[in-house]
Parts: structure tokens; C-alpha cells; sequence
């Protein structure tokens, strides 16, 4: 096994050191389409060509060679036995990926960890989510810049092609001509609204999300069927689908013993937001297209993702990932890094007991990576578990805390009113065994990796606005009224 | 007990007896509304004043007078105790329920049911279930007229207000008025796309029936939220979210044991679709906006509803309800009928082994009535199973066949190619206690309902269109093209 983040010809970066990353020629890498609905980028680069970037704190997410290599998994094929790396690229080759959503937070790393496998990767996106930022007047932490500037850079640092198609996957004309013009082998579909507190901001924001991730999935659907239908669906669920069951959760699908009769069902859904209701509203579309026109799906029931770089996003400065620490996009464990690197005390929401399985991002890319080289049957609804590891928020909070005192930082956590309905001590034990058995290698939660995640918030911490860090959003304060001014949006 | 048909002053109608209707003076009993989105109705009737009907076949069905008696069926009190039918009336007397969908099949009938027993009923539609018409060239086999008329009428027979408000609950302006000028007290929500073909029509149709669904039933829960927040939700939803599981079918929620440990879950849903799954994501957002909101709501999973007559939609020619018989909205037994009654063979779907719960249309009036007078608690997301008894397809052929030779006609039936995807031998058994334990009188399938639903379909048999009457939509053929003449709607 090799270090992905160290070989394959490119631009090596060595922890804590300055890196000139001038591997690979500007070329024009995406692909400008006819169809009114592309939309063809600049071809200024603001940031002019090569520049050296400091990416120190990559360097301890590094270390671990072993770990951090999603390259070298195990990928399997279907007489179950794990195939050789070498194997694994060449069935990569040419093989055509659609990364829906490729623009967002976990869709940008998976395409480029598919575009460096030898995938050849189209992102389908209509950019949308950098609107939610402007409307809402928050920002990443991270100076992400165009999709059209990330590409050329990807394009120059790695030599690959990646393609970038922006429309809206719910105008269907749109998803029509990607489909028939790029001709999908499998389709990741991360192209939804993420955010469950945006879901509960008001009536409007509800309907969107509904509506966008709905309707958009729908078309995914009668887009694969109509123009692909050997293509593989790997769908973007959340383990916030099942919510806190007091029984184990499965993957997907539980056997029931029930009045002397058995049978295997899908396991019962409980979500708690009209974002994760929009996932179970797909999850059963999803399932039934499978059966009823033998479609091929691979339902990825995420668990929260924590972490920034992947190797290849931590290649050049404009290649970096997005981190949203803000009330309505940022998450558990990112949030309380940045909460620590700028001094703001670590928001536990009510009691803190709240448990959700999670996983670092450099896991997502591997876990969809497997799936698109496993595909499902056609007429298999597959649903895999998508997180490594359960914590409570406390735990997180403690994690940090003890992370953050080992750098010098003052770090304390608060209990804040908890803005959303949900179980604070709770039964949970979910299960996730299917993607470790396709090969999994997990990078579990470490000290290393707190310790880059909290290095990487105090570099940015001056693009931090600390008015923008408390929870913003209340399950049950949400009303009818559109909250159109930005600054509304708190409790 | 008295029989409601034949009391209260009001016309009564004798079996197989020419009936002069002319109880109550015309008054304009549509309330006009200045909201831009309320249509005013015209002021003519066509068919002038009063005029005599013949209803004959209704008299087989007025027969069994301790079956057919609504109004007199025990409501029952939070102690559990049934009250009288003095005590029913008074609890309903000028209670205000607003009447989603009540220009349709089984909320026209509901509508009148409960005006009759003195709520104060408002009926909301936007009629696209007619324009739905239009656009297939189909059309219900019984003449019904406008719904300004059949209201107009219904006010000089009853002597009985309906109020009529004429939009979208798609379109939140229009339903926030709705709620602000009419402020329910309950709201019974069948304004859906109700037809599974529909929604397999074609990609525009499958969208537009999610959206429509839930988008306009996230309007009602914020509706209610935001302007009723003590108002009880009487949802139509169906046994197809279940599907065909092989153990009982539970009333929405069902006990686990698994791995040592108990919870009492959602009861696991598989649609087969577009509409069914429509319905499945309702009742996920109701179940949670009762949890987060503390809404009161009563999910009523109805079984296949057959008949045509109550003894409102009995009274008067104008007050006729609709009967589909089409292949898009005709649904099994009423279909059936239709088939015998112009000797065209009964088809039935396959091998004819698809069992499914049925009811009388008597007996969804009376359900609906039931759960309002014993509305949730706040909080509270209850689920009935709402059907009387279970029947495979072979097994209503069967009945039909036997009760068409007694009045004389050639019945056969024929096996076509099934166009859905469902099983068509299986375990079905559904439970269907609690509204029987609230004081349903069931109106079991009868030689009786079938002589007057025959008779009844005889003497609209030249409205029949018999190129209408075969399948017309495959479950597995649906494609992105949007089917935009009448006759491609077809196998």
C-alpha cells in the first residue's frame, strides 16, 4: 500500500513545509455546452498561475500513512474478493462518474478523489448553495474560490479533465441533455439541500427543500431509466432518516418477527426535519423505481461528516474544500473546532446526549468509491450505513475541548437551549458493517485529526463572524412569514 | 336508531319511487370571496328549479335501515363512553370543517354527510379533478353538474350552508386566506391527486402528483400551525402505503422486539406508486410536525372505496356524486360494475389474487365524521385503517359476475396483463379496529350494494365510453415524453 497524498507524480506536500504546486499545464478543462442552461465559466484566474501555498496543518492528518490512504482500499468485486489497487484503477479507467452536487462540501472531494482514481468525473451543479451563503450573509470558513477556477486548478495540478455542467436537476430539459451528452455509468447524487436547520427557517425554505430535493431526485430517477438504465444510482441518504430508535438500527432493512409471521422490511423512518423528511420522501421513490423498473440504487445513509482535506483537496489553495461553521450549515465537531480556534465557547445544544454515527470526509470519498466500483443489481435497492464511529455531542465536546488546551487554547463548551426537537438521552446502536466488508478502511476520530482540524480553523479564524456561530434556527418558532433580511435568522 | 335516509324532514325517497325534491328555498349559499385566487360561481342553473329524479336504485341499498344510518352511529366521548345521537348533533352544531378536495368522490359525499349533521362545512378545491377530465377525455359516469350548482342545490334541499372557496393549497396566499377568513376547527384534507395510473402516466404527471401532494399538505400543517393551531387534521391516506407485506398489517404503528429490545415504530411502508409513495411522505411530515409542533392529527388509511349513493348525494339529480369507471380513475368494484352493466368483460389485473381492504362510500363518510367528533389529542399522530373488509380482485369478479347474472346480464370476466408491478398472490391481512371501537357501523358488501350499483350503472350506460374502460397506464412503460393527446393514453 502506498500514501495517496505523496505519490502519482504530483505535487508532494510535506507537513508544515511551503509547496509550489506547478504540476500539470493550464489546459481548459471543462467542457462548454450548447444547451441553454449551461453555463460557461471565466477564464480569468484571479489568482494568476502557480503560488506557493502553506498547508501545514495537513501535515498531521498525514502521518498515519495507513490511514490515509483511500487509494490502496480493498475494492471487491462480486465473487467477494478484494481486488488489487492495480485493478481497481484500471476498472476505474474511463468510467463515467456523474458527481451531482459536485460543488458542495462532500461532492467537491468525491470528485476529485473519483477525477484521481481515473474515473472520468462530470460535476452536474447549479451552484446554488453559494447563493444560500449570500442570502443568509454567511460565509466559509475556507476561501473557496469559483467552480470554474477549482477546476482549471485540478486540471493543471493533476493532468485530468473534469467536466462541470451547472444547471438545476429539477428543470428536467437540463438533466435530459447532461445525461444524453455525458452518458453516465453511475450517478453520485449529493445534489439536495443539506441543511436541516435551512429546512426549518420558514415555510418557504421548507417547501424548497422538499421540493428541490423531491422532485430533483425524482428526475435523477426517470433520467437513468429514459437514457441509462444500466447506470448506478449511489444516492446521498443521512442516518437521520431512522432518528433514535430504542432498538438497534440496520442497514436499511429489518426482519420482523411479528403474530408467528416473518418478513424483512424496510426499517421503519423517523426523521426530524423537513431536510431529513425530503431523504426518506427519496429513500421510497428510490426503492420503488428499483423494483418497479429495475433500476440499480445504492442509498448512502451518511452520518455526520467532520473534517476538511482530502488529499486532493489539499494539493493547492484553490482546490480547497468548504467548512461551514455558521447555526445553519455547520456541523457537530466542525463547528466546535472553529468554536475553539476563535475563542467562542463549544455550543452543546441541551443536554448533549444526542448520539449520531460520524465519519471523517476523507471516509466519505472512500465509501462512494466503493459503492460505484460494487454497483447494486439491477432491481437491488442497496443501503449501506455511511459513518465509522458513534458519539454523543459531549463527547465531541470533551474531544475538542482536551484537543484545543493541548494547543494553548482556552476552550469551554456551554449548554445552550436546544433549537430543535429531538431526544437528548437516548438509546442508539446502528449498524454499519456493509461498506467495511466491501473494504473500508476507516479513519477514526484522532487526536491527529482534531489537532489538524483545530490548526486549519486558526488560520482562518480572521473569516470567522462570531455573530454568525450561535444556532439560528428553531423547530418551533418556524412560521409562514419569509425571513428575507439575513439578520432574522437567529433565535 | 332512525334511518337517516328517510327522516329529518328532508325528501324521502322510497325504493324504486319517482320522488318530487322540492324540501328547502334556493338561496345563494356560496360565499364569495375577495381574495384574488377564489373564483365566483355563475349564477344559473341549467336545469331550472326543482324537478323530479329518479333515484331507483338507491332503494336496494335504504333497505337494511340499521346498516344504513349514519348519523345514528355512537360517537364517542374521551371516557369512552358512546353518546347519544342528540349529543352528536349538538357537538356538531356550527363546528366549522373545512372540506379539502370536497368537490371530489369521496369529499363531495363528505361534505354533505357532515353539513347534514349540522358542521359548518367549508369546501376548498381548485377542480382540477375536472380539468383532469378535460385532458384525458374521460368523464364520470353520472352527469354531475358544477359544483356552484350542486351547492345551490344542496342549500334549497337542506336549507344548509356550504361554503366554497375556489383555489390551490399549492398556492399558500390563497390557503392562508382560506384559514383566516373561514378559521376551522378541523380540516379534512382529500385535495390530492388521487389516481395511482395518474400518477404513472408520464414524468410530468409522477411530479406533479408528489408535488402537488406534499407540497399542498406541508401548506395545510403550516396553515394550521401558523392560523388554527387547536385545529384537528383528518387526513386521507392509504392502505397502499403498506403494500403487501407478509405479516399483519398494523393500524400505522407496530411493535419490535429485536435483539433483546422493544419500540413501538412507524409501520414500515412500501408504496407502489407515485401517488401511493405521495401519501407515504405525508403521513412522514404530519407524524413529525405533531412531534415538533405539537399538531393533532388523524391519518385515516383508506381502503378501496366503492358505491356511489349516500343519503345526501341521494336527495336531488344535482347532488349526484361521481363514479369513475376509466382505466385512470376507476378504481376495482366500481369499475367492475360499470363493465357488467354495458357487457363489456370484467378485467381483472393479472392472475387476481392482489387482495386489498374495501369499504363503502356510506361507511368513508361515516369514518370521517367518527374521527372528528373524537379528534387526536395535541401531539397526537393517530393512524386508522380505515376499510370494512378484505377482498381479492378474484373475489369482487366473482360477486359481480353473480350479481349481474341475477339481473339478467352476460358477465365474464378476463385476465389482462397486469400494468402495475405488484404481487399478485400474497399474504394480506390488515387490522381495522379503532374506528369500529369509536362506533362504525360497517355497510358490509351486500347482494344489495351490488343490485343498486348494476342498476345504477345500467341507467348511465350510454354515457359509458368503452374505449376508456381498458387499462390504460403501465407501471413499467412510464417515460420522461410528456403524453399530451387523450389517446396515447393507452397500454
Amino acid at each position: 500500500m502506498s500514501s495517496a497524498c505523496c505519490s502519482n507524480g504530483m505535487a508532494c506536500f510535506k507537513p508544515r513545509l511551503e509547496v509550489n504546486s506547478t504540476a500539470g499545464k493550464a489546459t481548459n478543462s471543462v467542457s462548454l455546452r450548447r444547451t441553454h442552461n449551461f453555463t460557461a465559466f471565466g477564464k480569468q484566474n484571479l489568482f494568476g498561475g502557480s503560488r506557493f501555498v502553506s498547508f501545514s496543518t495537513f501535515g498531521s492528518q498525514c502521518r498515519n500513512r495507513a490511514k490515509f490512504s483511500p487509494m490502496a482500499v480493498g475494492v471487491r468485486g462480486k465473487e467477494g474478493k478484494p481486488i488489487t489497487r492495480a485493478e481497481s484503477e484500471e476498472s476505474a479507467k474511463g468510467k463515467k462518474i456523474m458527481v451531482i452536487g459536485g460543488d458542495g462540501y462532500c461532492g467537491w472531494a468525491t470528485a476529485l478523489h473519483l477525477s484521481k482514481q481515473g474515473y472520468q468525473v462530470a460535476i452536474v451543479d447549479s451552484l446554488v448553495r453559494r447563493l444560500f451563503d449570500q442570502q443568509l450573509g454567511i460565509d466559509t470558513l475556507t476561501p473557496i474560490v469559483s467552480i470554474q477556477k477549482r477546476i482549471k486548478r485540478w486540471n493543471q495540478i493533476s493532468g485530468k479533465q473534469l467536466d462541470l455542467l451547472v444547471g438545476d436537476i429539477c428543470d428536467f430539459d437540463f438533466l435530459a441533455e447532461a445525461f444524453k451528452s455525458f452518458e453516465p455509468e453511475a450517478v453520485v447524487h449529493f445534489g439536495e439541500q443539506r441543511s436541516a436547520p435551512y429546512s426549518m427557517i420558514d415555510r418557504g425554505r421548507a417547501v424548497y427543500t422538499q421540493h428541490n430535493n423531491v422532485i430533483g431526485t425524482l428526475n435523477v430517477l426517470f433520467a437513468i431509466k429514459e437514457f441509462s438504465p444500466e447506470c448506478h444510482l449511489v444516492k446521498l441518504g443521512t442516518m437521520g432518516e431512522y432518528g433514535t430508535p430504542n432498538i438497534d438500527i440496520e442497514e436499511g432493512y429489518i426482519t420482523i418477527n411479528h403474530n408467528g409471521r416473518t418478513d424483512t422490511l424496510p426499517y421503519p423512518k423517523q426523521a426530524s426535519s423537513f431536510y431529513h423528511l425530503s431523504k426518506v420522501h427519496d429513500s421510497h421513490n428510490i426503492a420503488f423505481t428499483c423494483k418497479a423498473w429495475g433500476l440499480r440504487a445504492t442509498d448512502l445513509n451518511q452520518g455526520v461528516v467532520y473534517g476538511v482535506m482530502t488529499p486532493e483537496t489539499a494539493m493547492h489553495e484553490e482546490l480547497i474544500n468548504r467548512l461551514d461553521y455558521d447555526g445553519v450549515f455547520g456541523t457537530a465537531l466542525n463547528r466546535f473546532c472553529v468554536q475553539a480556534a476563535v475563542g467562542h465557547p463549544l455550543t452543546v445544544y441541551g443536554k448533549g446526549g444526542q448520539t449520531r454515527g460520524y465519519l471523517d470526509i476523507r471516509d466519505t470519498v472512500q465509501c462512494v468509491e466503493l459503492a460505484i466500483a460494487n454497483p447494486a443489481n439491477r432491481g437491488e435497492f442497496r443501503v449501506f450505513n455511511q459513518f465509522t464511529e458513534q458519539f454523543s455531542v459531549n463527547d465531541l465536546a470533551k474531544a475538542v475541548t482536551k484537543a484545543g488546551e493541548k494547543l494553548g487554547l482556552e476552550v469551554r463548551a456551554i449548554s445552550v437551549p436546544n433549537p430543535r426537537v429531538e431526544a437528548e438521552e437516548h438509546y442508539y446502536n446502528a449498524k454499519h458493517t456493509k461498506l467495511t466488508e466491501l473494504g473500508l478502511q476507516p479513519h477514526f476520530l484522532s487526536d491527529g485529526l482534531l489537532d489538524s482540524l483545530l490548526n486549519f480553523a486558526m488560520k482562518y479564524s480572521d473569516r470567522v463572524d462570531m455573530a454568525r456561530i450561535m444556532p439560528a434556527v428553531s423547530w418551533k418558532k418556524i412560521g409562514v412569514k419569509p425571513r428575507t433580511d439575513a439578520s432574522e435568522v437567529k433565535l
